[in-house]
């Protein structure tokens, strides 16, 4: 068989599977997640030793001791993936919640029901326990899974596919509910974007190249995990103290994380008095500011910053700095320049605040906290499949609601229409 | 300009638009709705001519007779128009509606809150009524559209276009909130279905090549109204007298419409007791009949039905029919052929009609009713921009809420993440 053919194969596999997935009750549903979490745990030494031959031929090819670190499967991260498998098994289960319901004068009554999405593709990059997470938080939903990771992690992706498969089978598992691509091939990826016939949804979750490669080659629908590149606002009426922590926590507590932030944006009334302290705290965590004319009259170390750096995820200790002449200018920079994904103004002006909520179009708009509370667990949605900024269908963190859909049922006694 | 250009600078005043709409209360969204009708009405004459034009090119092309009478502008058809404006100016306006809303333990306060899509792109084809019900769904959403009609209608499409543009803005509706596209060009539409900066989501209205066409080019989320190859199958506990009546009307009422009856299955215990019955009701409708083998053993008259028939949108009185052994057959016959549009059972058991609701993968799952209901309309949603056949963002009947995603708002008091 060759690619397309062995993916298409796949693909099929995992469409009948559907029908056997939407038997399944929630009860019978977390026991085979347990029965996964406890298979992980069983196969500790095989999943450890598979992942040994990535981390080698990861040496051998050069990866950078970040991207072996973020390989490796350590004791805590296995054990991270089985009480990952167990948080999701408690949580509430979305399929066939009643979303509305309502009668016709004629009589029909109809439903709004949530049933599965279907069959959702993963296409990920090198981390291993994406494998794990993934999988858990489709099954949980009974939607079937074709994953497909990055070829640094193979051996460990398809020995956690294993583990999964072999564990949750003998509970039940429809077979095929979870797949991993076994080929490492390109081509496998394209076949999966264009294979509208079996599957239902495509997620990338990885760097902004893997992300445009499958938006463009897809006849799928896409819910892109793009960058993160957030703002903070500082308003003319913010409270400066507030701001201080607000910045210094958005920028500093987990720099490499898509929310934090990579652009400030500070009210002109307020340079003078907010820029110069907020300089200092930043010199002291070690953040290299890159600023317009303005900003660097407050902050002179700051260096120039250029059109791309507005554009920037910087991922990093880097923040580029701007002084704007409004809160107005504040939402058209962000709408401009941003992605989408979190923004925050500080402000006790309600006025201020309420033009920046209804016009800033983000996932997520803060008023007076730090954009790094944007997480399915920080929101309290339980598991998170990501962070979705697009708009259709889901939009900021992605629980295990998102990963269904609808459908009306309507009942009658025997109504035609006239 | 060339049409590249042309169609990108509408896409970046569309968006430019969606700030300025989001301003818009719904009050002066119903009175701008008004102003457009009375506009239309005022510009009726001028309307009618601009249509004459189209009949003439209509007429000189060859155009078939039944596409020259959905050309046509008549007055009937101007007042549709303008009561659909008025309609819409009554419906719930959803923008706005807080969906749910929740605190943190530490005291953020999160909310999920309708929102426009932002600028919504419509590609259809003959009828230029479309032009006036599509933009006015859009508009009452606070979305920016950008209408894409076919070349036959250009200048009554114009010419609506220009009224509605002209009614709203003398009341206040931002400058291109509602654009058409000028040319003709086939290229303006593969700008549009790749301009993600600019478009936020793609509908096309139309026959099957319009839809792949626009599948296959599009980056931009694309939610399809694809065809309706709709069936009903009769259980073996069906009231045969329910079912004769059902599947006639589900054939025969309208049968050019996508809700129509296509394929209609019939369990085999019964089909001795139905088949002969139903054959004559439908020969005395003039409906051709297309069956499997067993089929013609109680229908002789009926046409051997070929494998390409399961699969066809008749849209006209030709109906494919199938004897299966039960209702398992029936639901895999649907999820192989269907188009997950509309599908019912008739039966008086309801363990059958428990499991073909909850197996048939379709938007619109009927037991005991013709699935002719399925329309906005019918559903009580007010207007309707079609019925998704698609399973993401919306499904079945699209109506105003439909044509809205969410946002998170959230309000704190300087949290910052530990």
């Amino acid at each position: 068989m060759d690619v397309k053919e062995q993916v298409l194969e796949i693909g099929k596999q995992a469409r009948a599977a559907c029908r056997e997935l939407a038997k399944l009750s929630t009860r019978k549903k977390n026991l085979i997640l347990e029965a996964m979490a406890e298979a992980l745990d069983a196969q500790r030494a095989f999943i450890q030793s598979e992942n040994a031959r990535d981390l080698a031929a990861g040496r051998e090819a050069g990866l950078a001791p970040a991207m072996l670190d973020r390989l490796a499967l350590t004791d805590a991260r296995i054990d991270a993936m089985i009480k990952g498998l167990r948080d999701v098994a408690v949580l509430n289960d979305p399929v066939g919640e009643q979303i509305s319901t309502w009668n016709r004068p004629n009589g029909l009554e109809i439903r709004k029901v949530r049933v599965p999405i279907g069959v959702i593709g993963i296409v990920f990059e090198s981390r291993p326990n994406v494998t794990c997470d993934a999988a858990a938080l489709c099954f949980k939903t009974s939607n079937a899974v074709i994953l497909r990771g990055g070829k640094e992690a193979i051996h460990s992706n398809l020995a956690i596919a294993k583990a999964m498969q072999e564990g949750g089978e003998a509970k039940g598992m429809p077979a095929h509910a979870i797949q991993l691509i076994p080929t490492t091939d390109r081509e496998a990826v394209r076949v999966m974007c264009q294979m509208t016939r079996y599957l239902d949804l495509i997620i990338p979750r990885g760097g902004e190249g893997l992300i445009q490669a499958v938006t463009e080659m897809a006849h799928v629908p896409v819910i892109k995990h793009y960058k993160g590149v957030c703002h903070t606002y500082v308003d003319a009426a913010a409270d400066l103290s507030m701001a201080w922590r607000i910045c210094e926590n958005a920028k500093c507590q987990r720099p490499g994380v898509c929310n934090a932030m990579e652009t400030l944006l500070v009210h002109e009334a307020v340079a003078e008095s907010f820029l110069p302290r907020m300089g200092e705290i930043f010199a002291a965590r070690g953040v290299e500011l890159r600023g317009d004319e303005e900003t660097r009259r407050w902050i002179p170390d700051a260096k120039p910053a250029t059109e791309a750096d507005w554009y920037e995820e910087f991922l990093d200790l880097v923040l580029a700095v701007r002084v704007v002449a409004d809160v107005e200018a504040a939402v058209e920079h962000i709408n401009t320049y941003g992605s989408g994904h979190s923004d925050a103004i500080v402000t006790a002006d309600e006025k201020a605040a309420k033009t920046f909520l209804a016009e800033v179009d983000s996932a997520t708009v803060y008023v007076n906290a730090s954009t790094r509370f944007t997480d399915g667990a920080e929101f309290g949605m339980g598991a998170e499949i990501g962070i979705s900024t697009d708009k259709l269908h889901a939009r900021g963190p992605m629980g295990l609601e998102e990963l269904t859909t609808y459908k009306f049922t309507i009942s009658g006694k025997g109504q035609v229409r006239e």
